[in-house]
């Protein structure tokens, strides 16, 4: 497969050299004295929390990060590949409100994560939990990172992420990886799950990311190293500038990675998006953000790097047309641009505000189509068909011959949710349009869901050290 | 831009190499003399109605059509370029049936067709009308083409399509063509009107088909000579042997146009898809459809030819979020794929049955974004906005800076129908779902539309024509 992109390679070129301009001539700050001592020390010139980044320093460190890594599941059959020609699906993350069509907009519950993590877990689309499904409002602050971790753990076997709330957070995260697959010194050699820490842009890194970025990078667990500017802004209105301004905020996050570990597994990630210039609020519905995610994989590329961008994601309030239209503009983008980690794969409705039951169902099915298209086609003798077609000849059909009972099963794309009746099929079945079959498809996923077992011994140790938290 | 390919260079040869043995060694039926005598002549082999192509024959005529061409617009405004890197949209074709979420689905009218000749002339993605955007039903069959062309003629000055009803149809199309812009002869130096012309899958042309045809040949009108193999009912299930399948009779559709006359401009236009195997009838909404999509592209600018493809196309019923992912699916792949022409670019429900109201604008407003996409980025010393970034430095805001207000109108996508509110202006509004806020949005512009002015004598001209047809 070729792949679609939006930059020529000397666009590329460009916006690199303006990234290195804005790092090396503007600077980023970082709100945490470990980052900045071990930026200095690597030859970084600091003034306060600022940090000024050479070429040369930027080249060096990039470089050293790998440009392919694997996540290691509890269930060895769900392990996934990050990088390369690979690509994973990962739900919506960090949503405060949660949506069904019977019961309207609410505050989400550590219920709904649990939910959420079950419809991941029964997906034969998605690949990776979300970390931060949702927002699990009735939990105290105190536990609530280290309950949605359990909570991802308790309900799946798939791969999941850590906590970005900070060094703490973070320092959780990795306590109860060790509980759940040995020691810390093996979650290294094995990277067990990734996690999302981002800039504030524009040209900022806080306490909170950064302490979580430090940890993760010393105990060898992957990162994707996001930015998220907003053109018009936080960052300039034209794409060009937005790109250049993100390109230079995930490079001194990877920098940072490497120096406190090199080989640090990343994910160069970019989110950026553009302001509805009439509030000056984000969208992410836009065409500009789907030519950000195609030109984020290319700088990603550039850099040997794995890349990551948004998903099926929306600015429309309900799972309506423009939900979907929104949607699936930024989730086919993502897989024609090659790009590797799809974060905010299912669910987001309302510019990330809020994830819905019945998006989420019908995002499962997009993804399914946008996977069977990455899949492609083979071309060789036998798919060609040359013999079935002399069988048939002008005027014939293939449905009752040999080459299609053989083939069918592989080459076609069975849907999970679409209708695909006639006008009268579809009459007969009252009419359904998809919001409603999702709403009832999501209730037949979570009776059925088998929960996968956990060693009990874990199980008590993780809710052990949970108690322990408070 | 680079455009995605879902084939390798290699995989294109191989699916060219197919189609020419199938050409060779299985042949098409022509089931109309004057195209078996005009094949005969050139060489072809020819067995009662069916008709064997050399490679020799196929590589000589295939040459002979041009790589690009205009068709000229009563507006020259509205002149379109079919080729290169360019891209059009066109409505949906051949809808019996006719919906709007008020008075749900009925039988199409000539009301409907001036309707969506009107929504078409509107819009400002769409570039040309459709010829037969809905069947007017409630017009005598013996009129019903020449009321549809001059239906297209009167309420907009884009360009418009042809008959596609035979020998007869053609001729009156080309007739009123010359009543509209002057002589016949004048016609073929400066193409007014394309039409769609295609194959019977498997491997056959029918008298329809190849009457018309061999007219616009001859009118040096253009022509999308076009191929729906449907993958495991018509055609092979696998997407290769499908593939070479559609290759093939669009090759021969080619060969006989330029047989008649040399530099006949004509679109290699691939639709294929797949069956919905539990039925057996077709599937447009699939994703191998959309795979089918960009095989055509590579195949056409294998033969140094313009592309065409489906676009807004669902096998959903209603405008739901159904129809929105697998209309946006087609056509955001169409454009990264670098189609040309994109026919069922707006409104299609219901696999090609029905067209709806408010799904029409609702795809206007995809194919907006997808415009914008195709559009890209600038990249340069002021889009990548440094200075901008120096002014603003870490932490700050773009939103009132010059070089914010200098570009933003330029450079954002503005939505013509998405609600870009948040959740509580939204709300706050009545809570509008795509389909109602397309209905209303469809009323505003048929209400307010300008019908361009026409020549009373033209007009006068036309509508004598059509009753002499009587």
């Amino acid at each position: 497969m070729q792949r679609f992109g939006i930059l020529t390679n000397t666009q590329v070129e460009k916006v690199h050299e303006a990234s290195l301009q804005i790092l090396e001539q503007v600077g980023v700050d970082f709100s945490y004295p470990p980052a900045l001592a071990v930026l200095k020390k690597a030859g970084a010139k600091v003034e306060g929390e600022r940090v000024f980044f050479s070429a040369k320093l930027v080249a060096q460190q990039i470089k050293n990060a790998p440009k392919q890594f694997t996540i290691y599941a509890r269930n060895p059959e769900n392990n996934v590949i990050i990088g390369g020609r690979h690509m994973v699906f990962t739900p919506g993350y960090g949503a405060p409100f949660v949506a069904d069509i019977v019961n309207g907009r609410r505050k989400a519950t550590l219920n709904d994560f649990k939910n959420f993590a079950q419809l991941t877990g029964a997906s034969v689309n998605l690949d990776i939990l979300s970390g931060n499904v949702v927002e699990p409002n009735d939990i105290p602050h105190e536990i609530r990172h280290a309950q949605m971790f359990y909570t991802s753990v308790k309900n799946s076997d798939k791969c999941f992420m850590g906590s970005a709330m900070g060094e703490q957070g973070a320092k959780d995260s990795i306590r109860m990886a060790s509980i759940l697959f040995g020691s810390e010194a093996h979650l290294a050699e094995k990277p067990r799950f990734i996690s999302i820490l981002g800039s504030l842009s524009p040209l900022k890194y806080d306490l909170r990311m950064l302490g979580a970025l430090m940890e993760y990078a010393r105990a060898g667990q992957p990162q994707l190293i996001s930015s998220l500017s907003i053109a018009g802004a936080t960052g300039p209105v034209t794409l060009a500038g937005n790109l250049a301004l993100q390109n230079a905020e995930i490079l001194a996050g990877i920098v940072l990675a490497q120096l406190v570990r090199e080989g640090t597994p990343v994910v160069f990630a970019g989110v950026s998006s553009n302001a509805e210039m009439r509030s000056g609020a984000l969208s992410i519905g836009s065409p500009e953000m789907a030519m950000n995610t195609a030109a984020t994989a290319q700088m990603a590329r550039y850099y040997n790097l794995p890349s990551r961008s948004g998903g099926a994601v929306c600015d429309a309030k309900i799972p309506d047309a423009q939900a979907a239209y929104e949607s699936m503009m930024s989730l086919l983008m993502a897989q024609v641009s090659g790009i590797n980690f799809v974060l905010h794969a299912a669910g987001i409705i309302d510019t990330y505000n809020c994830m819905s039951y019945e998006k989420f169902i019908i995002d499962d099915e997009m993804c399914g189509r946008v996977k069977r298209i990455k899949k492609g086609f083979k071309v060789n003798d036998d798919t060609l068909g040359l013999n079935a077609i002399k069988e048939v000849g002008p005027g014939g059909h293939f449905l009752d011959k040999d080459h299609t009972f053989k083939h069918f099963r592989g080459e076609l794309y069975q849907p999970i949710l679409a209708n695909c009746d006639d006008f009268d099929g579809w009459l007969a079945k009252g009419s359904p349009q998809s919001m409603e079959a999702a709403n009832k498809k999501c209730k037949e996923i979570l009776n059925s869901y088998e929960v996968p077992e956990l060693s009990a011994d874990v199980d008590k140790d993780l809710l052990k050290f949970i108690e322990n938290l408070r």
